[in-house]
């Protein structure tokens, strides 16, 4: 068995728990290696304290899932086939028809599927394997810290892409497809999310939709956008200005930037994660834009592009060697315009290093 | 209220039930035309038989849901708040403090968020709301299957883009850079799933990964890929041959066209839905390739790229007019090449119109 499932059996042997049911595609992907997007038909993969692990997906996906590298059982079934009563045949038959406790996926694994698990341990308690997934996730190792940086250069990329794009007249979304192709061209399986570039007073909707609106002078434009490299994430927003930028711009622009510099700073072990929020919220509100920072200063980055932690002002964890984050304050100004500036962050056994490097000076684009 | 509200509203009514609470993407941009994207934030629709419904939803997405229309009570939070202890207090001022059944997506809503719903009615029984999504949702209106032809165009376009890009020794990930790229021209929001363009042997696997395999004389080219265009999905499958074709994946096209053209024919308001796979299913038998046709014959097709009902040979309702789905058999002999041919169809008051109207001619592309 790799590492991986490893960790998860001796937690599983810890808890007393007879069985977890992972479905996620990332959870799938992170302790099998095999991607998988199977729409609404049941993936998943069966853990267990003392006994190899089974998975469960179409038969369509089950040679790949073999070319990925899986080397135990596989339930496989059609398109007319019921899984739930091939699983519970199967699961009776490798681990007994009874189970006190089953882990799954709280947040993931949906109603229907909770109560098909119930209905073949009917006596079983249903606890979280959230918390024992997130905990390997959230510390990454050389290998995966390696992709990140790669998932980044490409972001950082995407970014250089799309201002050599800008042009007077050109729509927001003609600037999206000129990023896409360039990343496309160079391999990544597709996009962390729905590319975002917004031009003037849009930019001040921190989850604005990109559509027709033409680029002029004046505008603000911010980009965030992010790949899918290797089966990990990236996630990078910059804003610049086209010919011009008043100096209200300008001065919301440093407070963001000055902002995001201190919770840099905070990123080390042992720092309370919900620190990194405050100490920049605090100083956004010092100097009178705290009321427009909608959002938490980030998130956790890796097989998702938001994954755990939650960077919000009220997470009391600690952050440890290896965790990787997004730092992304905004504040946006209606009738004035938005600045975001985001960079992915790993801690390092003494602080921190930024795994996208595209420059954070003010830019005003020619 | 619109329509669809309304038709909630009765639903919920004749089936004496308290509320509904509606947390798809699909879903709720069915009954609100607000289309969000949370991620793992907390989006749905409270919907009660007789009282207004409630929309709960991020405080940065509450401004976009105005614009979109809604025009009822929100509930918003921002990241440092707990959005179940807002929903809690206000549904009971809206709605009293009980329950006696709650419906839900069964298949959509997770496993965390249905304790949370229990825990604030803990006497509800819980129940199905996805039934009355569905029979709602499968039927298309005019203005529906007009985006739905639209939508479908573009992904004929796509098709076309791809086979004028094929060139001897352009990898797979290139052509699908160059579709995209004329697709988000074109003012498309985003592709409905991973386009899929595989040459030669990767053509037989059904859900293959394109890479850098590149264009080689002789190749089958497959073709699959959709568009999300106005908030609803195309999906089309087109398979050709690079410079020359040996006969028997001539034999296997052919087979493959007619026995969608079988499907077709019996697409009708009233035909058994499962006997479009059959019919098809069973001519392919018949000719010998079977155990080569891996998949249902189609889904259903709308606000998501697979949705109700499943075009499978279990399934027993009957079609109606106005259902639109896809019907994609295919054929994949590992070592000679995959063909499948996919169009996107709506069933009228006595037949059928084919939305996408890509040539279905076997093309050998010089």
């Amino acid at each position: 068995m790799n590492q991986r499932l490893k960790n998860a059996a001796h937690w599983l042997n810890d808890q007393n728990i007879n069985l977890a049911f992972v479905n996620s595609t990332a959870n799938v992907y992170y302790f099998s290696s095999f991607y998988c997007q199977p729409h609404e038909r049941l993936l998943g993969l069966f853990l267990f304290p003392d006994k190899d692990p089974i998975l469960v997906c179409p038969a369509m996906e089950s040679s790949q899932a073999r070319d990925a590298g899986w080397k135990y059982g596989i339930i496989d079934y059609n398109d007319s086939e019921n899984p739930w009563e091939k699983v519970k045949s199967q699961l009776h038959e490798h681990n007994g028809n009874k189970a006190d406790a089953i882990a799954i996926e709280r947040e993931q694994l949906n109603y229907a599927r909770s109560m098909e698990l119930q209905s073949i341990y009917p006596e079983a308690e249903i606890t979280d394997f959230e918390a024992c997934a997130n905990q390997l996730r959230v510390v990454k190792d050389e290998k995966e810290l390696q992709i990140l940086r790669e998932a980044a250069e490409l972001a950082d990329f995407g970014v250089e892409v799309g201002i050599s794009a800008l042009a007077e007249g050109k729509s927001e979304v003609e600037i999206i497809a000129e990023i896409e192709y360039e990343l496309k061209k160079k391999g990544v399986s597709g996009m962390s999310f729905s590319t975002m570039v917004l031009f003037g007073d849009k930019s001040a909707l921190p989850h604005g939709k990109p559509g027709d609106r033409t680029l002029k002078s004046g505008d603000m434009v911010l980009f965030d956008l992010g790949v899918v490299y290797k089966g990990y994430c990236s996630d990078i927003t910059r804003t610049v200005a086209y010919k011009s930028m008043n100096d209200n711009q300008k001065e919301i622009y440093n407070i963001v930037k000055d902002a995001q510099q201190k919770a840099l700073d905070m990123s080390k072990p042992g720092t309370r994660i919900g620190d990194l929020d405050k100490v920049a919220r605090d100083y956004i509100t010092e100097k009178g834009y705290g009321e427009y920072f909608l959002h938490r200063i980030g998130h956790g980055l890796g097989i998702e592009v938001h994954e755990y932690p939650s960077m919000s002002d009220t997470n009391n964890e600690a952050m440890q060697e290896g965790m990787v984050y997004t730092l992304e304050p905004g504040v946006y100004v209606p009738g004035i315009g938005g600045v975001r500036i985001e960079d992915d962050v790993v801690v390092t056994k003494d602080g921190y290093e930024t795994l996208t490097k595209f420059s954070k000076e003010l830019l005003i684009i020619e």
